[in-house]
């Protein structure tokens, strides 16, 4: 029942937020070289935001994500795709358990930011870690960019808050981006080299801002991974 | 597995095109009274775009994009949707024999749009029908809009032209805008007192326009139907 050229059936385990998961559509999309509908990426996407919020859990020692990513891992297994990717970088503090329990090879985030990073060809000096408090606790690029980056900055709490009360606000659909741009200008002013948006609320709330550029999108980098493997028969 | 306020869970038979399906998940969250993940409408997208151009097979009498519906409207209903939207005019054309085939329910883009006129409270004089070839021919709004308009322009084929070619544009990612203002400029001059933006590609291209005021969204429509099919239990 398919038209056009062959491609790869990709399966989005979404939702975490939603803001998130259309930005990450919107990334494939672009990323996709494409003339016509039939030639785009195929993805089945469990888009169901009743998943207790992740970076909460892992900071309280609770499991209580766990049953719903299972249940959505097993729902795209049933639907035969080939890779499963999650646009929520905390939801990775469950990565390997999920790897375990299912057939599916699922992509890692952090393994695409390093497949970027070792793109450009030189290592970052000081990465800058924008991310939720859960995701930073467990520390889910720690080892993937070992060799890349020389250090990853954790930054201070009262930048943090502004990192947190930004992520929220995407959540909410209120205003974020004055509060991530604030955060963003502090870890430069204070040595970072480069920022890594590593929540998927944050370049949301950073898009159209002035240190844009010197971020690093790491659903982005998703993004590009996903097409690579949807594209590209060798790699199925 | 569930965390939250109790939400039915929304299929979602998108892919034609992709960006018109991103398009209706934003319309979606928009829609939705959220200040959380959690509250935000639970969804299955079927986001599979390798599926025939509606538009082309119904002008050619071909039957192309059915095995293609029917295998994501079957994939839907096996993930226990309660309410299944397909985010593309044309691809009404199939929707008797789609809802036919499947025990859930098919909302109707058209129904969708007879709902928000209604809402109004009061007549519309001539509406132009902005939308792609097949759909004009397959007569996707017609009976669906008796009694809420007095007269269905169709635009001349001219400007009608300016409209296919906005369409495809969308869909190759190229600017479509220009194309999508000038045809409504044309039809307003011609008598139309508001436009029906019958292709899903068609809000994407007219976003920002001047003429964005006189338009009625069916993707919005429609969007906002799901979020009422999801939240209100007593539509369950």
């Amino acid at each position: 029942v398919s038209v056009g050229p062959r491609r790869a059936l990709i399966g989005v385990l979404g939702g975490m937020g939603p803001a998130a998961t259309i930005d990450f559509l919107s990334k494939i999309m672009r990323a996709t070289p494409a003339s016509s509908d039939q030639e785009h990426v195929p993805l089945i996407v469990h888009d169901v935001p009743q998943i207790a919020d992740r970076s909460t859990a892992i900071l309280s020692g609770s499991d209580a994500p766990w049953p719903g990513l299972l249940a959505g891992v097993q729902r795209l297994e049933r639907s035969n795709v080939t890779l499963i990717a999650i646009p929520c970088n905390a939801a990775h503090f469950w990565h390997e358990r999920l790897s375990r329990a299912t057939s599916v090879r699922v992509a890692h985030i952090a393994d695409a930011v390093r497949l970027q990073i070792q793109g450009r060809g030189r290592r970052i000096s000081r990465l800058a870690l924008m991310a939720a408090r859960g995701t930073i606790a467990a520390d889910v690029y720690g080892r993937r960019l070992d060799g890349l980056v020389d250090e990853l900055m954790v930054p201070a709490p009262a930048v943090q808050d502004l990192i947190e009360r930004s992520i929220r606000a995407v959540k909410a659909g209120a205003p974020a981006t004055a509060l991530a741009a604030e955060a963003a200008e502090r870890l430069l002013h204070t040595g970072a080299d480069e920022l890594l948006l590593a929540c998927t609320e944050l370049p949301i709330a950073m898009a159209g801002t002035p240190s844009e550029t010197r971020c690093i999108d790491p659903t982005d980098a998703l993004a590009r991974l996903c097409v690579r493997a949807s594209l590209d028969e060798s790699l199925w």
